[in-house]
Parts: C-alpha cells; sequence; structure tokens
C-alpha cells in the first residue's frame, strides 16, 4: 500500500496532492466529482486518489490520477483512538502518509486533503509527520470573508483549547507563512483576538501574548498589529487574527449559525407572499451575487500547519464546489513552499530568540 | 443631589426607572426623546431623569418624570478610575445610587439605564452596590434574534474574563432568573457554551462546569440541557447559553460585524446597476421586513446581573428606538421581580449545597 505506489515526480513545476476520497459526510461521491473538476483547472497538477477499490473504480482510467487503495475508512463519528489505534489502513492514515519524507526523500504528494472528522485529521497527522521543530503544536487556519473583498485568516479554530502566549506566537509565525504563501502578501498583518472596552481587557495569557508579538513585530519576524476584537474579522483590519483554539471554534460556529439564520430569514421574507415573491424574481441576479458573497462553500479548506507536512481539512458537510475549493488551496499553499515557508519562519523566530538570550 | 430628592412611589403597581441621560455617544438628543416614547406606552411607568440641570431643562414639565442633576459626566473614554475616584458627582454614579436601598428602605427607583462606557458602568455599579450573596462576580447578559423567532439570552458578555467552574453555575442561575423574569419562560433551559467534534473537547474549567450545571439540572435548581456550540445561540437549541466574558464578548463583536457585512453585501449588490436598482424598489417591503429581524435595536439593552439594585445597559451607539428597547426590558425585568427572583435561585443554590455537604 501507501507511498511506494506513487510514481516519480514528472517534473519540477507540477504539484501532486493527494485525496483521502472516503472523508467526509458523502464520501466518494463528492469526492470524485470535485477532484475531476479541479484536474480541468489545473493543469499542473496531479491527485493521488486514495479510498477502496470499489469506491475508486469510477476513477481508473482518469488522466494524472494514481489510485491508492486502502481498506478501512474513518468515519466522522469515529473516536479519535479508533483512527488512531485500530483503523491502521484508513483512507485518512493511507492518504497523510503520502505527504511523509521518508529518509530525506522528498514525499510522494506535496500535500493531502481529506474531508474526514478533524479531531482524527489532526490525531493521525500529528503521529505520522510530527511537528515541525519549534512548534509545540499544531493549529487549524481557515479564512473568513471581509468587508472590503479578500480573506482574513484565523487561528487557531479548535486544535488547542488551552494556549500559552508562546503558542499564540508560534500561530501568528504560521499564519503569515501561510497568508504569504496563498495570498501572496508578502507581509501580511497580524491580529490578536481580544474584548475591547469591557471592565477587564483580556487575561493575562492575552497580554503576555500581546508583548511576545510586539517584540516579534519589533524584531521584523511578523507584521504585528496589536490586539483587534471580533467584528475586525469581517471589517479585515488585519490579513490575520491570532486565538486560541476554544475562542475561535465558538466565533466560527457561531458565524456559521448567524450566516444560516440570515440567510433564511431572508429567503422566509421573499418567500412570504405573492408580492415579495414577484420581488424575489426581479431580484433574483442580485441574490445570486448575494449569495455568492457569502457562500461559505468559497472558503472551504483549512490547513493544519506546523506539521512536519501539509494536510488541508475540507469541511464534512463540503458539495463537490466546496471540496474543489479545498483542493485548490491545497494546491496554492504547495506550489508557492508553504511547508518551507513555515519552517524559515519559526527559524528565524528561534534564532532571534536565540540571539536575544544570548544578549 | 440623588435619592433624596426622588418623591414618594405612587403605588406597588408603579414602576420607578431610573435613567442616565447623559450616557452613551449621543446623550440627552437621543435618551429624552427614548424616554418621552417610553413614557406614551407605558402609563404605569414613572421615571427618574439624571443629567444636567441644562440637558434636562426640556423634561421639566414632563409628566410622571422626576428631575435630578448631576454636575459631571462620564465620558465613553473616561477610564473606569476617573469615573470611580473623580467624577462622584457623574450622571453615572448618581443614577446608580438610586437603585441603592438604603437602611432597609425601598431604592428611589426599581431599576437603572445607561448607555454610559460599560467598564465604568460595571465599576460604579459594583462600587455602590455590592454583589448579592452567594455572587462572586456580576455578570453581563443581553439577547440574541434566533431562527425560530425569540431570543437566546448570553451571558458573560466581558464582565469576567477568567471564570472558574463556580462563577459559570452562577451565570446559569442569574441567567435563569431573568429569563423567567423577562421572557416569563418559567424553566428555561441552559447550554453550556463548548466547542464540538474538534480536537480537545472543551478546557477543564469547562469539563468541571458542565459536571457543576449537570449537579445543579437534577437538584432543580436550572433546566440545563447540557454542552451547546457556537451555533445553538441562533438555532435557538436552549433560552441561555453561558460562557465566560472572553469568549461571550469575541462571540458578540463578531457576530455584530458579520451581520453588519452581510447587511452591506446585500446593500451593495441592490445598488449595482439600474437593474438591481429596480429589483429593490420591488423588494422594499420584503427588505424591511428582513431588516427588522435582524435590527441589532431590537435586542438592546443587557442586564448587569448579580448586583443588589437593577442596572441595565444600553449600546453606547444606540439611537432613540434602540434606548426605548432598553427601557423596555429593563421596566419588564423590574416589574416582574428580577432581583429577587435572582435571590431566590441563589439562595436555593446555596441551602442545596449546604444540604449536600451535610449529608
Amino acid at each position: 500500500m501507501a507511498a511506494s505506489a506513487s510514481p516519480p515526480r514528472h517534473d519540477e513545476m507540477t504539484v501532486r496532492l493527494c485525496v483521502d476520497c472516503m472523508g467526509g459526510d458523502h464520501g466518494p461521491s463528492v469526492t470524485l466529482p470535485a477532484c475531476q473538476a479541479f484536474l480541468q483547472k489545473h493543469p499542473q497538477a496531479e491527485l493521488v486518489l486514495v479510498g477502496t477499490a470499489q469506491a475508486l473504480e469510477p476513477a481508473r482510467h482518469w488522466e494524472r490520477c494514481t489510485l491508492v487503495t486502502a481498506s478501512e475508512v474513518v468515519t466522522m463519528d469515529d473516536p479519535v483512538e479508533v483512527a488512531l489505534r485500530k483503523k491502521r489502513d484508513s483512507s485518512m492514515r493511507v492518504a497523510i502518509a503520502q505527504v511523509k519524507s521518508e529518509d530525506g526523500q522528498p514525499p510522494a504528494a506535496d500535500a493531502c486533503v481529506s474531508a474526514g472528522n478533524t479531531g482524527a485529521l489532526m490525531a493521525v497527522a500529528r503521529y505520522l509527520l510530527k511537528t515541525v521543530e519549534g512548534i509545540d503544536r499544531p493549529a487549524i487556519a481557515a479564512v473568513l470573508p471581509r468587508q472590503g473583498g479578500g480573506y482574513t485568516t484565523v487561528l487557531d479554530l479548535g486544535a488547542n483549547v488551552d494556549c500559552t502566549p508562546e503558542h499564540l506566537l508560534q500561530f501568528a509565525l504560521m499564519g503569515s507563512a501561510l497568508v504569504s504563501a496563498v495570498e501572496g502578501t508578502e507581509e501580511p498583518s497580524v491580529g490578536l483576538l481580544n474584548i475591547g472596552e469591557e471592565v477587564i481587557k483580556g487575561s493575562d495569557t492575552i497580554k503576555r501574548a500581546s508583548e511576545l508579538l510586539r517584540a516579534a513585530g519589533a524584531a521584523h519576524q511578523i507584521n504585528f498589529y496589536g490586539n483587534v476584537e471580533g467584528n475586525d474579522i469581517f471589517k479585515g483590519t488585519t490579513d490575520i487574527v491570532v486565538c486560541d483554539g476554544f475562542v475561535g471554534n465558538v466565533m466560527l460556529k457561531t458565524s456559521e449559525g448567524l450566516a444560516s439564520m440570515m440567510g433564511n430569514f431572508l429567503k422566509e421574507e421573499f418567500t412570504r407572499n405573492p408580492l415579495s415573491k414577484l420581488a424575489a424574481l426581479m431580484a433574483v441576479p442580485v441574490l445570486k451575487r448575494f449569495k455568492a458573497r457569502v457562500d461559505h462553500r468559497r472558503y472551504n479548506g483549512a490547513a493544519l500547519l506546523g506539521l512536519r507536512g501539509l494536510v488541508f481539512k475540507s469541511h464534512g458537510s463540503a458539495d463537490a464546489l466546496a471540496f474543489e475549493n479545498a483542493l485548490a488551496r491545497a494546491y496554492d499553499a504547495a506550489s508557492n513552499r508553504l511547508l518551507d515557508r513555515v519552517h524559515e519562519r519559526i527559524s528565524l523566530s528561534l534564532s532571534g530568540q536565540g540571539a536575544a538570550s544570548d544578549s
């Protein structure tokens, strides 16, 4: 199984993604059409498709695709333990193994994408790939839309509940590497999520993190803006917003819930009576454009940062369009050397700390 | 100044609110019209208006109003220290003093409403009124709209950054008292805000809080539903959602930011070209109804819970409609004996704990 099955790379320009075709609520019925659409739009991409032999059958003769079979599937409800210790030939695990570099050899694939359950994915990825030197904990980073166009990258979104100031600094460094790779912004600005005018401005952890980030900014390791508040994420005050995984996860889920409620309210009002239905008919192109702008499928594809290999996580409920976007994000990250950029940022920071403590 | 200036109460049914007319971004230009509108709709209400003599001039002959002058104003930027130690004759402080019960006498007013800065308001209220026995820290509670209609009450929204499990239990008890008073739900359901499927499900604090809340539920002190996630707030899974003030504040600000961005997107799309403007014209009634449903002014009026007196906080940027809603919420809370209900819930819980530790 696994890595040995992949053929040698065609050339330097090719980006090869490995896809866990079984993950997510819909499995191959979503992932395979997404892969097909992705390949059409990315002529320099190659895919390694991982799944059961039966599931991969439709892709048997696809161009630029290598099939790797796995006998097991991690379900969305499987506990981390099961994914980690029981299902050792799962499509998720086999897919992650493709981005592992062994004995100094380049890995079989440049990045791995899965819509499988987050807990399992993070645990297996961490176990197989290990963290980058200087990173204590991997983080989950994703993008949210913002007022003036473009995206705000937020991390961590749920991998780490209790974070030290040092962890938050590491998130800032990794987030900067991600945004410079994927969005092409060389010195993306970083905000530390805090609370504003209210009684007590931030916990001790946040206060100390703020000092650390300020020092890293002064040392040109990151472009630190300062503290930001919840509404700054959608205002786009900074390119990156850093927070602990508990806060980040609540923020993300709350946003999903609110956007969904507002969408439903709009729908309800436009279908309330014959007159409003007529108005809806008139407004079809407007509502379509609005929907496209707030469509969470456009923002699909979270990066698991801090591992010695690129892993991207798609929303479990993703449809083909959403999954294709996750593939595109992984492709952009891999072709812009995200892994090297994370290494470089972390090394720079570590050597800076060394220099600082030497002096 | 202050309490002595207020006349004796007319009768038991009258609810008297005290209003800091100088607070907020707009001061009396917003608060006075709001008071007028409120009085028209609440024939059993009386108001104690607090402000500078000049600011209160227009209200000199209003019915059911008592004017109390204060020589100073706490600005929106004043640090807590200034509000607490320097401006001792501020409208905010004089207004809060009206709800303080001295020597067993009933207070001059049943509840106080201010749009002044949150930090100052909480600090002064805490200093003047003290906390209810059994409550370590006051909390800020507000409502958010939800899918099926009605509201979800969330606390704390920023008064307490680091919370112990015991604090979260106290928030659950106070939130239950608030919702039973204001919404009329006798046994409102309580959810503990947590993160879901992700790697680590909640911190140790949340896990222990979950146990405490479950025990309080078993003892019929609250109606505990279990853990909820960010999206449950807008789904309306529970009547009340409890969280620490850092998470609550980020959640609130994020929601405000997202709602504002979505509103702007909608506006931009409906004004993009002549055709979309025509569609907007057709859709005016629909868009009005939609706007009304997500209008944050409807949800204005946060309760400062756990103090020996009722204090309500209006958004600083509130217009007259929003401020009137804050007055209406304070009125509902006062007329439904919120203060007594908080006392009762807390005493029941304390005696339950006593009984439990006795046995």
